[in-house]
């Protein structure tokens, strides 16, 4: 599967913040974007996989936060799959405004059925060993 | 059923937009709380309604508005039931700091099954001719 | 100056409610998106104005909810210009999914200055007589 | 200076995603708004701090969720201060319905200018040595 991912991103005026900075909280809907994006350019599908009962739940969530955003930035998120085991995954970003770097983010996943209860991670969303 | 209803709110930062005012969006967000208590108060639950299938999607909404609201602000909004018709329910809100009013909305509501079907609006929740 | 325009928008997870939809609160986040890059398309620039201590406030938003927009839905706004005056600018909008039409949408805004106080439209924004 | 604090927050229609869980993101929004409280609890108010040309800005933030809190529950968030730095305050944060813990998190702030500068942690706002 691909493991590795990146989409462009402008920062939204309702996301901004009385420093006129993008508001700490959506780096982490940033990174959801990120994976959704990751996921369809492998093939996948989340609202397919929602549909089919399987759900997608946050257990860990980090963002170290170097220099801050701004209203109308214009951004690049690169996504990697940087682990998986049989019930985890975990995701890297980084968050760019040219060739800088303003963020950088860890989001551990799990999965689980519609009674929430936790599932083993689809084979074919496992990093594969070289 | 009680018809109007009043509950108090303090600006979140998260929703202060660069100008600091809260963003004209969560003026849409305030009033669903708004409807959402006055139901309770009611003895109604939303959430128990959407658990036995009946949704509740708005068709129509509106928002005028006289005075910013600013991040940190403690504010008071009324909500009242206006017009219900077999198949809308028509609310009202009226958005106060002290007592300067800063916007006054408009929210009309219709009852849909979990097809989307839209639904007669249950007997209890239509207003009562006096 | 340009007074239509179009953009695409994905549905984000984080915009989706219980029922799997697009929040009605968002329809008018995509709105500011959709006069935002019209302003751009047209060689204008909100962040700029801002700079400048030009600021744009909205006094009036309606949305008419015609069919939901559902998570991960692929849309399109439409946002057009449809009357100015000397302090007022108002814009109609149109939200589709494919063909379909999902909302109609009403935003009026004013320019005030850093003080709030009202100010005239910028010559360079108002409609022009044909 | 208080070093602890709790609040109480109703999860709101809008902050519940497709699953009806309360978005991931949204704790962040608590954990802010738990800060705020706890400084307004000490004597201390984050708007004046910002009228006066202090930021606070967040240099790393991690949420571990243990259990999902769904739309409409009561929460019970607790905020501490736990570590302070010439340059940095840490916060510590654990949210409740009822007796059960559903997130556990963590928040270090910085203070800066108007300009970016970092600036040292006010006095005040260091934890004292006992």
């Amino acid at each position: 599967m691909l493991t590795e991912h990146e989409i462009e991103i402008r920062v939204r005026y309702q996301e901004s913040d009385p420093m006129g900075f993008l508001h700490h909280t959506c780096y982490f809907i940033y990174f959801e974007m990120g994976r959704t994006e990751l996921l369809r350019a492998a093939g996948g599908n989340y609202r397919q996989m929602e549909a089919e009962g399987q759900r997608v739940v946050v257990v860990d969530a980090e963002c170290r936060y170097h220099r801050p955003a701004r209203y109308d930035d214009w951004l690049r998120l690169r996504t990697a799959i940087v682990r998986t085991t049989p019930a985890k995954i975990e995701h890297r970003y980084e968050l760019f405004r040219g060739e800088e770097k303003l963020a950088t983010g860890r989001v551990v996943l799990a999965v689980v059925n519609a009674a929430g209860k936790v599932q083993p991670v689809p084979e074919w969303m496992q990093l594969q060993e070289k």
